[in-house]
């Protein structure tokens, strides 16, 4: 049924359905599926921001706000700052190692704003386990079902999901937290529609990262407001609202589209989220994934490698821009780089991105034994990805292995094992003082999320794990 | 000269520009006449929040954020909290009347982000009258130049440009302030483009003042990241950049314009601002002015006038859509009962608009003798406003009457004595408990801004003058 707005002209289904979705959802109402992959992401967002903790993007937003005072814990520092610093420092590490997972329908990162939100909230609130995790469904559904209404045109027309759409889902995940009422709900998400913003155009600088911190703390300050009775216009997704502005469309447009704007029904994340194995770009992923799979089968080494030859689709290759880097960041963006570290190292991690691992004088020399093709287009058009290819000469053989899926994406997940492994890596790269022991009980406790009273106990003993050598000092 | 930017396509002219201009802009360069008129604004925005200090927004606001501490000072309250809360509660309170000033061209409201965000900074700063003249002229000037780029296209898409282009108007007035770097100053303005935002679709709720607390606030933000040497893209107005965003630009469109930005020749408040001498809607100012100069030469009574008939363009009329009022709100945006509470007191004020007020019985009873009626359209287009008339019948005669310009508009500004009048009458609706001569004496202090050497001295007295009879509680 469709509800007339206040004009009488249009429906208000999308504002509506939203905020029913945050009164009526439930941890018990999740599918298991959803629960795991859940508490899989927060242990994996929390890890990767710890592991960017380091960063200069990082490090600046402390020097500039770090002092203020507050009760909301940082996740790599033992001080705490107001909830709204808090979500901005913590959003900016989740991202500033381009680390953090993905949901490819919307091209967004649902997991870093929603997580850099919740943590100072829950903490406040002391929210358990459960309620973190179900805050943590909505804001993330949220945030990439009201993207689908827009598809692909909000991307193009430069806007950074992440935050723009982020700050809608942080505000219905922390409205879940806060409870608010069915009133203020609305008001949440209208405000925080005010608050929206970021563009793609700052990629490549500091301010990208940033721009979760910037999700994260809006939709706190928009839930905030609300809770305090602070009104916006419950009819933000109606005629000459949210969606002409972000996604040009028109009143007509959104019509057609509200009626398929379903929630949790099933959620997006079980059949789109993809978990990042190696810390560059996801276009560099099945490179890597065939480089090492050959290095193992065959025995390859740089040495006794004589050839290399990518191919992918031209539209897989775009990001990959750097093909003799010299930094680490321009490490990240390198098919060549990558594959030859593979080859060398039997692995590609955080170690690998550092200035001195992608200056190395081997790897270096190595450069010109990679060459990177775009596949040739097949007559008849294909719907998705072609699979990248390698072919291999060593030792007088070649070899040739087609990659059709990068690892982490939702056809070929992480297991368990590769989702402990990245954690206990991302807390090593921030400190190796800590005994690996240390790191896996984290974990293994982090997948007990949902019989924690308290999520902030969790969160507590991470702090303490890997800041106890700091504090030592 | 056209500059290459680093993708070696387009032109970076109006980054360059801006930048440009806050580094070379001083004092001593700005018109006498625009000196005059921002210590005029700064007096009228500060005034106009001051009385805007007891609204719902602003007290709302206050309740979650105004217990942070910090350094800097609220306009209403003898209190001081962090810069950005300041900016964020002053900046609301300065827009909840809808009492500030306005620029046509671009459909904005200049000082009032501007003032918000640069007060703070300059108390922090101890930066002199001068100082803040220069930042002012600085950030109106910029907020407006780049909104022309973008046209009525930019309103049209829905946004509220005294948020999102206010936000870069801050960093601008902001980063000539902190005196940062060329570098700096690009760096600033491009975090600022990413935290823009503001929707019209929000506008009749709490978060349309706030989208000047917003601007304010985000601006500063991007100034304090960027003096610490966070970057962003200085080629953000570039391809797939701001333009195309904020108002749907190739950057064919950006391209043509860019030649013609120029910023403080002449600056576009000297052609541009009103300053409202009413408290209500625009689109009501020359209805009241017409009634109070029939009034007073005809000596009109609301028992004596029979009958008021209004003509204007129907796009005058597009915002009085009530007709029948019956809070104070709803007759801010009714020409019935501005023009009736004009007849029937003499003057239209801030004390016209309270609930008691528009529900008198004697104006309530009279609504029926004015019609409102939209002007028969010429048969040669007309640029412009036409001029609206008021015909009153009264005592057996009819006088008509035309006004083609509201007062306060640029053609007919605020005299000195009505500018020092909206002054007193602002801060005695905040406290009455205060002479009028300590009033007058502020405003007598504010117009000698350039001899001071800390701006924050003169804004301090005026605290201490409004705050004395609370303090005494």
């Amino acid at each position: 049924m469709k509800s007339v707005n206040q004009n009488g002209k249009t429906n208000n289904d999308i504002m509506d359905k939203i905020v029913t979705f945050i009164q009526q959802t439930t941890y018990d109402s999740l599918p298991t599926q959803l629960v795991t992959l859940a508490k899989q992401a927060i242990i994996d967002t929390l890890g990767v921001s710890i592991a960017g903790w380091q960063e200069e993007a990082v490090q600046k937003i402390i020097a500039v706000y770090g002092t203020q005072s507050g009760d909301a814990s940082l996740w790599g520092e033992a001080r705490t700052v107001p909830e709204e610093i808090a979500a901005l420092i913590n959003g900016t590490a989740s991202h500033v190692l381009d680390y953090d997972d993905a949901s490819a329908g919307v091209i967004i990162h649902p997991s870093a704003p929603i997580l850099a939100a919740i943590t100072p909230v829950a903490e406040r609130l002391q929210s358990s386990g459960k309620d973190v995790i179900t805050a943590y469904a909505i804001g993330t559904e949220v945030m990439i079902r009201i993207g689908e209404v827009m598809g692909v045109q909000h991307y193009r027309l430069g806007w950074h999901a992440t935050d723009t759409l982020g700050t809608l889902g942080v505000a219905a995940a922390c409205a879940y937290l806060e409870q608010l009422t069915d009133e203020q709900c609305a008001h949440a998400v209208a405000i925080a529609a005010s608050m929206s913003g970021g563009l793609q155009k700052n990629f490549g600088s500091m301010t990208k990262p940033l721009h979760v911190g910037l999700a994260a703390s809006n939709g706190i300050q928009a839930v905030k407001l609300a809770a305090a009775n602070f009104t916006g216009n419950r009819y933000i997704f109606n005629d000459r609202g949210f969606f002409l502005a972000y996604g040009g469309m028109t009143e007509e447009d959104v019509a057609q589209k509200s009626s398929a704007f379903i929630l949790g029904s099933p959620y997006d994340l079980l059949t789109s989220l993809a978990v990042k194995k190696f810390p560059c770009c996801f276009a560099t992923h099945r490179f890597i994934h065939g480089m090492l799979t050959l290095k193992e089968a065959h025995h390859l080494t740089l040495d006794n490698v004589e050839d290399i030859v990518l191919h992918a689709q031209s539209r897989s290759l775009l990001p990959l821009v750097h093909s003799r880097p010299q930094s680490g960041l321009q490490g990240k963006f390198s098919a060549e780089y990558t594959v030859l570290a593979a080859l060398e190292d039997g692995h590609v991690s955080l170690t690998s991105f550092t200035d001195e691992q992608v200056q190395r004088p081997h790897i270096q020399q190595a450069f010109h034994k990679v060459t990177v093709l775009p596949l040739e287009e097949p007559n008849e058009p294909v719907k998705g990805l072609l699979p990248v290819t390698l072919r291999i000469t060593a030792n007088g053989h070649v070899y040739e292995h087609a990659v059709p899926i990068a690892p982490g994406s939702v056809e070929l997940p992480l297991s368990e094992a590769e989702h402990r492994d990245k954690w206990v890596s991302c807390l090593q790269f921030y400190t190796s003082d800590v005994h690996t022991d240390a790191y896996i009980q984290c974990y293994e406790d982090g997948m007990k999320l949902e019989q924690y009273t308290s999520f902030d106990d969790w969160l507590q003993t991470v702090y303490t794990t890997i800041q106890a050598p700091v504090l030592k000092n």
